[in-house]
Order: structure tokens, then sequence, then C-alpha cells
């Protein structure tokens, strides 16, 4: 036997002209103005994404997260909030971390984002595992994502 | 011209209390009782799933998998089988690799998983790519994964 | 407010015999004949895939990416055309990167396909991320991606 809930938009607070490809599962959150979401999205209750932000298909937004304006999230970029300190996952929300992402900031697809700080203005490349937090604007990449040198 | 078929749950035989969240692509698989599945996942035919799993959104799970009790799997999470062995894909099963997960073992968001065994009570981490068998319990991540000195 | 649009099938040029596994987001391409479309599959306007691919579920094709013959792209593969050169995403096709794959290619679950041209005969390993062209046939994998010695 089993029970089927079906993916939908419940309860979201949405900004001025958000545009969302169905089908997303989007709940509890906070949305800002002229935001784009694409497909294949989930993002979980008490987000909070600020204005103008690009959120790509395939990509998972965890509780505790919030994002602030002009951020660009690419195709399935993973947000973790469970660091499975203590051998698994936890059930209990106060042993989850946040994660504070700054404005411009930009992540490649397939990226996975630890929960840290990322200040504003930082591109973080495809591909790339954050796993500590970014305090100056620049470009990081790898696993785990260090520094790049400037070009 | 296109012949178009729907995802959906065919053929799968469930434990009791299961929790599904559709639209997700199920079929001649086992999935033990109290577990979680979240969307935009497959999970092959062949596959068995002890119970009290959560299978988290995006994941693709496939033939050859066996995955034991109490195991997270996290979101965007991909098992192989296929190692490309003769320089492609085998249209093969024989030439396909099976994948043996045990007990408590919780595998971190994006993380990739070659056609291995992995033992009890290990963690696996976000972002991680796990080309070689776990035979001892413990922290393992990067790619290719290695174990984490203890903290 | 939003506006929510659907996923779907679009002004796509389909050869014979493709087959289709919804919900997938297509349009404005063309797929050639016989080939395979996993389930949670976006494919962007101007894309061109020969025969005989597979394109497995959760992967993401952008504009700008042309693919040979007999090729086989993994699940939660991710293509990008958008190097963030000038700190952030470009609204301008312009600054967009190519990407030419060619034929009897097959790209692991998970990998990253930054835009670079790739020539026939290449294996690329689950979880890579492809940063540079390929030239010569043969397996590559790592993140970066390098290639890897003959057994």
């Amino acid at each position: 036997m089993f029970q089927s809930l079906s993916v939908g938009v419940r309860d979201v607070v949405f900004g001025d002209k958000v545009a969302i490809i169905s089908p997303c599962n989007l709940y509890e959150c906070t949305i800002g103005d002229e935001c784009f979401i694409g497909p294949f999205v989930e993002i979980q209750k008490g987000v909070i994404i600020g204005s103008r932000c690009k959120i790509q298909s395939h990509s998972f937004i965890c509780e505790l997260v919030s994002i602030g304006n002009d951020c660009f999230v690419g195709h399935g970029v993973m947000f973790v909030n469970d660091l499975f300190a203590n051998g698994g996952p936890s059930g209990n929300p106060a042993d989850w971390k946040p994660t504070f992402i700054g404005n411009r900031v930009s992540i490649g697809s397939n990226a996975t984002i630890l929960p840290v700080s990322i200040c504003d203005d930082v591109v973080i490349g495809a591909g790339a595992v954050v796993t500590k937090k970014i305090t100056e604007p620049g470009n990081y990449a790898g696993n785990p994502a260090k520094k790049l040198a400037k070009k």
C-alpha cells in the first residue's frame, strides 16, 4: 500500500511577475519579484529568494536556505542543510545548518552547496562542491571548491 | 513521429505505509515498509529497497541495485550499472554490474554511485563519486570518494 | 502573482521511431531517428541530436549543443553554454559558447559538460566535469576531467 501526493504550488508568497514552469514543487516559501522558476524544481518551506533570480530546471533548494537578489541557480544544483553529523540524517531541524547566498551570486549547473554563507558577487563553477564559506568575491570551482586565480 | 509514454507506478511491490510524491517513475521494483519516495525519482525494475528508507527528489536508481534498511538517498543521486567497458553502453544486461548498499547508509545529494558494494553505517558526502567498494564504516567524500579522517 | 506554463513537446523536428517518456520539456530542437528520451529531460531550442541516441532521465541539454549519432547521455547530465565570463549569466546569446559532441560518445550519469568539442569514440565517466575540448578517443573522468590510462 502506498499514499501518493502530487507536486504543486502551495502556500507560496510571490512577488510580482514571477514565472514558473510546471511540474515543480514549491511550498511555504517566499519568492521575490520577477523571478523565474524552471521545471522539475523543488523549493522547500521557509526558503527566501530575492528579486530577479533565476532558478533553473532540476534544482533543489532545501529548508534554511536564503538567496539574495539577482542570483542565478543553474540546472541540477542541490543545496544541503543536514551534514549527517551523527552518522546519518537528523529528523530534528535544530541539527540542520543554514545557507546564506548574497546578491549577484551565480551558481553553475550540477553544483552542490553545503550549508555555508556565500558573499555578494561570486561565481560558482559548474559541477563544483562548495564545502566552506566564501567571503571574497571571485570565481570558485572544483570538488571541494577553491578560488580560481584571476585570468 | 514519436511515441510517448508517461511516468507512473507500475507493478511495484510495496510494504506498508509507503509515501510517494508524484510525478515519479517506479516499475517492477520492491519498496519496503515506511519508505518515502520524493518527486522526480526513477526506480527501475528489479531494484530492492528495504524498510524505512528515504529516496529524495531527482534521484535515479537503476537495475541491479539493492539497498538495505534505514538508508537515506539524497537529492539528485545517480546510481550506475554499466561501466561502458567496451567503449559505450551495453544492451546486454549480462555486462552490467550490481550495487549492494548495506543498512544505515546515508548518501549525500548529487552523489554518483558506480556499481560497488557499500557496507553498513557509511556516510557518503554530497557531490561524491564512489568508484570503489567500501568495506569500513565511516565518512567518504570527493571525486573519486576517499575516506575522511575522523574529526 | 505568478504565471505558470507547463512542460511539453513543442515545435520539435523528429526523425522516425523516436520514443519519449513524459513529462519532459522539448522545444524547437531536432531529434534524429530511433532516439530515446527519458523522463524529466529538458532539451532547448536549436539543439540537434543525431540518430540512435539515448538521452536518459533528468538530463538537460541547452541551446548551442549538437550531438552526433549513436551517443549515450546518462542520467542527470548537464550541458552548459554560458561561462559567466562577465561575472554572471549573460542575457545575450552572442556571449554563449557552443558544444559539439561527435559520434559514439557516451557520457556517464551526473557528468557536467562545459562548452567544448568532444571527438568521436569518447567515454566520459560518471560524475566527471569536462572543462576542455577532447580531441583523442578514450576514457575521461574526474573534476576536471582527465584522460585515463589504458587498462
